[in-house]
């Protein structure tokens, strides 16, 4: 099984009721990925060492200190998956603010998003794309169905892009931001454009998570969870479509609606 | 409602299989919250507008950069509730080293916890405190009836102090860290002893989160999810008792588990 490298074996006692038994349990693994940008390191992510490319290249575009995988001229992995190096042309000015606002997000995965709060500014989304309400509850569906991870741990976030033809890309991490980068990192290293795509996540929907989905102009944005007002507010300002509490046949629709059909 | 003003009320549309009906519906206030330290802005944090002191305490406290509350000479909220400014006495290098990992952690929350993974040295803790399996069972329940912002809103984390006399201390906020760091600011402000105390965490138990126990001293951890891989090893290195899964009267324990009596 592919995914069994990321997963611990270890020994627990569970406690059941007043009894105590010894039992083999299984945990995700979590580690610390280094990132090197043009020899320099950049920064460090507590995350799965799983999709470490895609994962560096969706947090930097996320973040706009790259634009394109065009400026990339090398990526690679290193010390058993945990360093990654990339030689690209950057944005100064955003790798300079990426930390200068320090701001912790509230989300998992502690996205840092100072840029897109900040400096970058990103056209309304005025995408024209429509999705049926049952597509949405039918994906939100095997989203979850197929989450090995998650089966196994109880422990990972989950993201995806159901593109316009009905594929679907997905990715798995312990932080919801990550996850999202992931899934963003794979889609733009296979040159797949995310223009007219739906982004289903797992966690809640803070105002980062939506800032994620307006820098990488996806118009759609699911989740089976709550948003939190300034993820409404976003979503709002930038013409993305936000929809919470997607399970079985009902969910809340909050801004943008007209991309919707019931 | 004391809670009122951290929730927003807003008109969605609801989609109910083939219906569209629209519908008032309430979700979190998420903020960003500025903390100036002896002047001079530090970090901004993205939360529930609410117990800002404790939060900004508790953070600073859980990074070292503020060893007690006796070296804290002023708190003052001001501008709304979005700024906080301390005067305190800092452990400097603690300051400096808060940034200099650049560490994005998987947790909610975004912590930084720099400081503790790296140059602060805490004593293994060998505190003797017994605490029944039953009481645990007991106070989880209590933990999740009592969370009205959860209820209302279905995105927030709580965190709870069980002390030794059985009495407990509440915070809630968006991100899993910062409900940690609240409950830890509470009683840091209060002098309340958390060295005999049970935290009970709604979020899962990854790394940063058991390194805060760690922090503060706190030598048992209960969440009703999962666990990672280092979350395990840390608090077995650390001599925290970790629990997970804890539902009903059934609980995993994952670490020294002497304090447990079943």
């Amino acid at each position: 099984m592919s995914n069994d490298k990321y997963l611990k074996k270890i020994i627990i006692e569970k406690v059941l009721g007043d009894e105590l038994i010894e039992k083999d349990d299984v945990v995700i693994d979590e580690s610390r990925i280094n990132i090197f940008l043009n020899g320099e390191k950049t920064i460090s992510m507590m995350c799965i060492p799983k999709d470490q490319e895609a994962h560096a290249i969706g947090f930097l575009m996320s973040e706009n200190v790259i634009s394109s995988v065009d400026d990339i001229t090398s990526i690679e992995v290193k010390n058993d998956g945990l360093e990654v190096y990339i030689e690209a042309h950057v944005d100064e000015n955003s790798l300079k603010n990426l930390y200068k606002e320090k701001t912790l997000t509230s989300g998992c995965g502690g996205g840092v998003t100072g840029n897109v709060a900040g400096s970058v500014e990103v056209p309304f989304n005025q995408v024209a794309m429509n999705v049926k309400a049952s597509t949405i509850s039918k994906e939100v569906k095997i989203f979850y169905d197929e989450s090995e991870l998650y089966m196994l741990t109880g422990c990972v976030h989950k993201a995806m892009l159901y593109l316009e033809d009905g594929t679907t890309v997905t990715a798995e991490d312990i932080g919801r931001h990550n996850a999202i980068d992931k899934v963003i990192g794979k889609c733009k290293l296979a040159k797949i454009d995310t223009t007219k795509s739906v982004l289903f996540v797992s966690g809640r929907l803070s105002s980062e998570m939506v800032v994620k989905a307006v820098m990488h102009k996806v118009p759609i944005v699911v989740s089976r969870t709550a948003p939190t007002y300034l993820g409404v507010k976003t979503a709002h300002t930038h013409g993305i479509t936000l929809i919470g509490f997607a399970r079985g046949k009902k969910m809340n629709l909050y801004t943008h609606q007209g991309r919707i059909d019931v």
